[in-house]
């Protein structure tokens, strides 16, 4: 990552904190050609860089659209999980356990009030647009909707997503991406002057998937150093358990257990990358040995539209590793239970009523790292 | 329905109108399992207990979920007409009037501020996700809406409707729930740690148009004893006439004269349950004659989905009743006509102008009714 | 336009600025046949009249439904681009440029607070509907929305425009209507006894984006009379673009070059209409020649539904005019180049860096457009 040091910045960009108006101001200059025309100018690696959280006041900076705001780093857009390392993940996760008190107190919050949220979904999420709805109307935002932007009139007519995005970062402070196609998020954030949240691009990345799943081992468990964790189910195609090594990757003294039918192991990519970064993992088809030694059981759903027409390959797949009572008597007493939900009967229900089963707990944590998150990017650290 | 005395109720919850932060606090605690397994350990005849209000004080005393505040009753959820008793709809009705005042106040409300509701709609209707999106925004509440929740993602998954409730209930302070399956409130309401509110489910129950018509009737004749309806149209399917009636029968001296097609005649259950409780009714196929003598011609439209390729049938039990100007010369002054909208051609648009032609009258005190529940579910008395 | 003296206006309607209460209740006032039964009995020419910004203290004026509030006309609906004229047009854009301000400011505006507007879609069209809702927000109003309102349940079982309107009316304090049939909007409006925008009735009217387009060419350009105009594209079948000579004509010194493929030509009936205007115009096949001279390049889409099975044409016709780099030689330097949007290759990317593209400018005057008639129509000038 480019930074400039923190003199420079305040050269570059005096107000780390602008106000609304002060953003438009900033918005409202005519853009020179080097900003606009190329999706390129704004690289990607970027995506994390010390600049105003606003990114407004960079509108006339182009060529350096880097900023630091004092030492801190500042989260401009939310695109991959790659773009997070320990420090920044410690630090999202210190403001979402400070938005847990926030939702739970009886006065709320009005941090947000005056800015607009837009959640711009081409295709259908119902469970995570109103994850982000709720953190925004928590913090007392507001919310422009698009449950179904596929059918946008503008796209149906065959608007490019640049175009989409150029529009609507006119009527809002920040947007909220859903997306099929992979790579889609980084293009619109590359597009747009306000800050961009990748939620989902197709078989793509799912970044605040990633980080709600790495919150709640934190809050569940009490820390990220010297965890061993269980993934199974369907490591092949679930993105999130994928993101989730990836992640869980930067911390200390892990170990990882791979549980999974046949047909959907865990690619190399992963192993490759865990074994350079000094994981220790082992594939196991033992799934009560690997519960009886994990803090955490990460249970996923096996997908059934991945199987195509072997409906006897998805049938055998989808049996295999259940998690039930029986699994339960071995789970140690601290450990739990994870799921990224939904979920069909790889966890049967009477499993819901132990204090071991977080999942319900870790749709919760969804909230609290959106609401983290809108917080940062629209007011800084 | 099953009650503690008051004294026992201020053991088990300190705090009949908890805020947001203690509501917050209760819903956190793990839950035992007895409280999240069965989704038959909260009996819906509890529905309406003495319970606090929001329920969430509750989540710690899973076996005996019922709480007293003061000496009022409370509600809990709104499930289905039969729930409510003579001095339910009567203090609800007594709210319904106070939202009336606020609604038409120039401040306006922010009663229910910081508040957030869910709209969970699995088929739609867009008139009465209107009507209660309209009610907690005139309070100051806010909203989270889905308006195709069959196209969840999940639920296209196989998630269930607990799951999906268990979700949803950590991004939300009430759930309203529109369903194509009968007895889906109910489940809800029994999964759920927050307020649920049937907006209708399949050919089930649609309380708040229950209540809503019952109460048009009082704030247009000024009484509900000593009624005589005239209810019109399809009463084999019609749910709110089935509804009326039963609400209706626990007031005194009511006359109900049934007018219908004979392929759509009221069913022998309601006529059974109206004799039991000592209300008078009656068939005619006279609908002036009816006319004449009612408070209140209740007119439905005759639902041609219910004749299936019967089109001849159709036709002719549709034109059969209709109420136009010939009908207004016979009807009471002070009488009025009601109808559930919408309405085709079984009331003619020249009636629209009478000032007995309550329906639209009728649609409005649906969002006083809603109101009304929105500040019981969410603040008690 | 029928407009009654100052003074008799104040004896029809004391409070020109009322307030909810005062609106609520004047529409709750028992309604007199005349004032209902007939969509005709308030014809389309006082649409703008001088009447109560808000109408609603007109509802019992069942028979002059004109009201003067001071010495200025009062914005009732907005229906077609021909009922403004230019003063009318003057005072709007002075309120469009306060919008600026507010929107720009960091403390935004809240004179909205405790307003609901109802967008009730039709057919889909994200970029309007998000326009209107993000006016609304912007100026502390609230929302209800309905994307899809074709299969509004009510309209699937075939109730009327008019009792849609009738039933929403008692939600809302405005409605913002798209329709896909020509005429819907004026039904509406007769029908309703709050405020009713056009928001585009299929091939009818859309005069927001009149309204918008006008007001980008002031605040680019600098003034409105003595432009010279080049209007490109698909002249035949644009509303934007007829609309547009439509509302410019109404200035002096205005010059219109018409460049179009020949099967998609200026129509007569706006030719006939611009000599009568005394405007000046001319059709060309050079387009380069033209936006040499023109203070205003404003391009279209050729669209692709109007040429059914003619792939061949359609090709041909889409091909034929494009600006591109080479346009922006020859054009001047003061000048700008619109578009409506969507865009496909009509304006190639490598356009959009200019400081002359206005385009998602012009989008975003949207916005100020809408705040100002929001502003208009709930509180009056």
């Amino acid at each position: 990552m480019a930074l400039l040091s923190p003199s420079s910045t305040r050269f570059l960009c005096k107000n780390p904190n602008p106000t609304r108006g002060d953003r438009a101001i900033a918005s409202s200059l005519r853009r020179a050609p080097s900003s606009v025309v190329s999706p390129r100018s704004k690289p990607f690696s970027l995506a994390i860089s010390s600049r105003s959280p606003t990114r407004r006041c960079s509108a006339s900076l182009a060529e350096s659209p880097i900023v630091a705001a004092g030492s801190r780093f500042q989260l401009e857009d939310v695109i991959e999980a790659q773009q997070f390392d320990r420090d920044i993940l410690n630090e999202i996760f210190e403001v979402a356990h400070q938005m847990e008190e926030i939702e739970k107190s009886s006065t709320g919050s009005a941090i947000l009030k005056g800015y607009l949220m837009a959640t711009l979904f081409y295709e259908p999420s119902t469970r995570t647009r109103l994850s982000f709805e709720s953190a925004m109307k928590r913090l007392g935002g507001e919310v422009l909707t698009t449950e179904n932007a596929r059918e946008f009139s503008s796209a149906a007519k065959g608007e490019t997503l640049e175009d989409t995005i150029r529009t609507v970062e006119g009527y809002a402070d920040i947007i909220v991406l859903r997306h099929f196609e992979s790579g889609a998020a980084r293009r619109a954030a590359s597009t747009a002057s306000i800050p961009v949240i990748n939620a989902g691009d197709g078989p793509g990345q799912h970044p605040t998937q990633a980080l709600l799943d790495v919150y709640t081992i934190k809050r569940e468990i009490g820390r990220l150093d010297g965890i061993t964790l269980g993934l199974v189910g369907d490591l092949a195609n679930g993105r999130t358990v994928r993101s989730l090594a990836y992640l869980i990757a930067k911390y200390q003294n892990i170990k990882i257990y791979f549980v999974s039918p046949e047909v959907v192991k865990m690619k190399d990519d992963i192993k490759d990358y865990l074994t350079a970064m000094g994981v220790e993992w082992e594939e196991s088809s033992d799934l009560l040995e690997v519960a009886s030694k994990c803090d955490v059981v990460y249970q996923t759903r096996i997908q059934k539209e991945r199987f195509g027409e072997r409906v006897d390959l998805y049938e055998a797949a989808r049996g295999k590793y259940i998690v039930d009572k029986v699994v339960l008597e071995v789970l140690p007493k601290h450990a739990v239970i994870m799921h990224p939900l939904p979920r069909l009967d790889e966890i049967t229900v009477d499993v819901d009523g132990d204090p071991r089963a977080a999942y319900f707990r870790q749709a919760k944590n969804g909230l609290y790292i959106r609401m983290a998150l809108l917080k940062l990017l629209l007011l800084g650290w």
